[in-house]
C-alpha cells in the first residue's frame, strides 16, 4: 500500500469540499453582501461591486458559517455576520491601495484609479459602517465585541506596517506582529464571531479563535512567500510586488540577514533606496531561495497551519473540522 | 420694561451657562477621549493628539451628555457614547481633510501634512473602530444602532458631496440633503444616543432627535454663510475657503440662481472652471449679499434654529432645556 501510495503524483490539497459543503450559506452571505452594498448614492454601489465582483476567495466569510455549523448552528444565525466580515475586509483592501497606491487588486484595476482615491476612501468608510449595522441587526453585543475589537487591532497593524515597511532591520517578531493583528487577527475574529453565533461554549469559541489566528498567519506567510514566486518557480501573476515596494516581507528579511555584509549594498540600493533595474528582482530572488529563506518561510507557514489544526482537537471528527482541516493545508499549498 | 429692554444693546447668544453646568460629564468624556486615543504604535496618539489637542468646540459631545441629562440620566452612562461620538467626528475629519486636500483644520496644520494622507486615513479607521468598542462597553445595541446608522449615512452624505460638490445647478432639495447627512445626521444621533442612555422614553428620545438634526442643520447653513463673511462683514479667518474650493453651498448656489443670466460667465469661470484670480472672492462675496443669498441663508438657518427649540416642547422648562435653547440661539450667530 505504502508503495502505491507513494507512486500516486502528490496530490493539491483542496477546499472543493468544503466549499460545496458551505455552498447554501455561502449563497445566502452573497445575496447579504450584494442587497446591504446597495445605496441610493451610485457611486457606491459601483465602486462596491467593482471590487466585490473581482472575486476574492471569500475565506473569512466562510471561516465564520463554518465555524458557526462546527459548533452546531442549526440556523442563519452567522450569515449576517459573515457578510459584516467581508464588509470590514473590503474596507480595509479599499484603503489600503490607496494608503500603498497599489495598481491592481484582485487582477483588475485598483478601485482608486477608476473613481479617485476620495471615493474610494469614503466607499471604505461606508462599508465599515454597514458592517457594523449587519452585526447590530444579529443582536449579539459578544460578536460586535469581537469584530469592533479586531477592526481597531488591523487599524494598528496597518499603521506599524505603514512606519516600518522599509526597514531592513525589522525583527522576525515585529514582522510577525504586524501581520497578526492586519491580516490574521480577522480570520480569528471571523471564526470566534462564527462560533459564538453557533452558540459554541467557551472553549470552543477559544479552539476556533486561535484556528483563525494561525489559519492567517499561516495564509499570509505563504502569501508573502509566493511574492517570489513560490517554491516551484512558477511566478504568480503579481510576483514581484512587495519587492518593487520595498516590503519588508519575512523571505527579504531572512534573506538580509543571511546573506549579512556581503549583499549590504544590493539591499540597501533597491529596497532601502529603491533605486531598483529589471534584473533586480531575478537576483533578489535568487538570494532569497540560495539563502533558503523562501524554504524557511514556507516552513514556518506550515508551522502555523499545523497549530490550526491542532486547535480543532476539541471538537469531534465531523465533515465541517476536515473542512477546516483542508482548509489549513490549502493555504500554505497555493500556487495564486 | 419694553423700552429698556430695547435700549440693552444685542446681546450675543452664550452658551457659558449650558457649558459650566456639563463640566463636571464633558471632564469626564475629555478623560475617556485621552484615554483611548492612546495605542502602543506611536504615530496613532500623535496624530489623534493633534486633531484633538486643537480643540474645536466638541459640541456633538456635549450635545449627547446634555440629551442625557435632560432625560434624566443620574449616572455616567452618556460618557462613554459621547466619546464614541466624537472619534466619530474625528475620523470623518481625518478622511474629510485627506479627500478635500485641506491645508487647515481647527487652526493647525491639517494632520495628512504633517503624517502624510495614509496616516490620516489609517488613524481615522482606528478611531472609528474605537468608537465602536467604546459602544460596546456600555452594553447599549440601540445607542449602536444609532450610530451604525449615523456613520453609514455621513459616508454617504460625503460621497454625494463628493460627486455633486461642483455643480453650480445643484438644487436646494439636495443641497440639503447633503448637509442633513454629512453633518446634520452626527447631530441628531448624538442627542439620540444621549436620550436612549438616559433613559428616555420613546417621545422624548424622537424629539432629542429632531433638536439634534434641526440644530445640526442651522449650525452648517451658518457654517456655509460664515464662510462669505457673515452679514457683519467681520470675516473669519479661514473665510473664503469653500469658495476657493468651488464648494456649491447655499449662499453661492441661491445667489448663482438670483444673479441669473447676467454673471453666468463668472460663476462658470470661477466656480466651475475654478480659475479664480484674487479679486474673485470680494466680487462673488458682493454678488452674494447684494443678491440676498446670505441673508436668505441665515434666515433658513435661523428658522431651523426655532425648530430645534420647538422640538424641545415635550420636557420640562429646566436648566438642562434652557442649555439646548441657548446652543440653537448659538449656532446661528456664532462669529468665528
Amino acid at each position: 500500500m505504502d508503495v502505491v501510495k507513494a507512486a500516486i503524483p502528490h496530490r493539491q490539497p483542496s477546499i472543493d469540499r468544503l466549499v460545496e459543503l458551505a455552498s447554501s450559506d455561502m449563497s445566502g452571505v452573497d445575496a447579504i453582501i450584494r442587497g446591504r452594498m446597495q445605496s441610493p448614492v451610485s457611486v457606491i454601489p459601483a465602486l462596491a461591486d467593482h471590487i466585490i465582483d473581482a472575486g476574492g476567495k471569500r475565506l473569512r466569510p466562510l471561516l465564520a458559517v463554518v465555524a458557526a455549523r462546527l459548533a452546531g448552528a442549526r440556523g442563519d444565525s452567522s450569515l449576517k455576520l459573515a457578510a459584516a466580515v467581508e464588509f470590514i475586509h473590503t474596507a480595509t483592501l479599499l484603503h489600503d491601495d490607496v494608503v500603498d497606491g497599489s495598481r491592481l487588486r484582485r487582477g483588475k484595476v485598483a478601485a482608486h484609479l477608476i473613481w479617485g482615491a476620495p471615493s474610494s476612501v469614503l466607499v471604505g468608510d461606508f462599508l465599515f459602517a454597514r458592517a457594523f449595522e449587519l452585526m447590530v441587526e444579529t443582536g449579539s453585543m459578544r460578536a460586535m465585541d469581537i469584530l469592533a475589537r479586531a477592526s481597531r487591532v488591523i487599524a494598528e497593524g496597518e499603521v506599524l506596517q505603514l512606519t516600518r515597511a522599509h526597514d531592513l532591520g525589522l525583527s522576525q517578531a515585529t514582522y510577525l506582529e504586524i501581520i497578526s493583528a492586519k491580516t490574521a487577527e480577522l480570520f480569528a475574529a471571523a471564526a470566534e464571531a462564527g462560533a459564538v453565533a453557533g452558540g459554541a461554549s467557551a472553549a470552543q469559541c477559544a479552539a476556533l479563535r486561535a484556528y483563525g489566528l494561525n489559519l492567517g498567519l499561516a495564509f499570509q506567510l505563504a502569501d508573502d512567500a509566493l511574492d517570489y514566486g513560490g517554491v516551484t518557480e512558477t511566478l504568480g501573476k503579481n510576483a514581484g510586488d512587495d519587492f518593487r515596494e520595498g516590503k519588508a516581507t519575512l523571505p527579504l528579511l531572512l534573506a538580509i540577514a543571511r546573506t549579512g555584509p556581503r549583499e549590504v549594498d544590493f539591499w540597501e540600493r533597491a529596497i532601502g533606496r529603491k533605486e531598483q533595474t529589471d534584473a533586480d528582482f531575478r537576483r533578489a530572488r535568487e538570494l532569497i531561495v540560495g539563502a533558503g529563506a523562501l524554504e524557511a518561510t514556507l516552513d514556518l507557514a506550515a508551522e502555523y497551519a499545523e497549530n490550526a489544526k491542532a486547535a480543532l482537537a476539541v471538537f469531534p471528527g465531523n465533515e465541517w473540522r476536515h473542512g477546516l482541516e483542508s482548509l489549513a493545508d490549502f493555504s500554505v499549498s497555493r500556487r495564486a
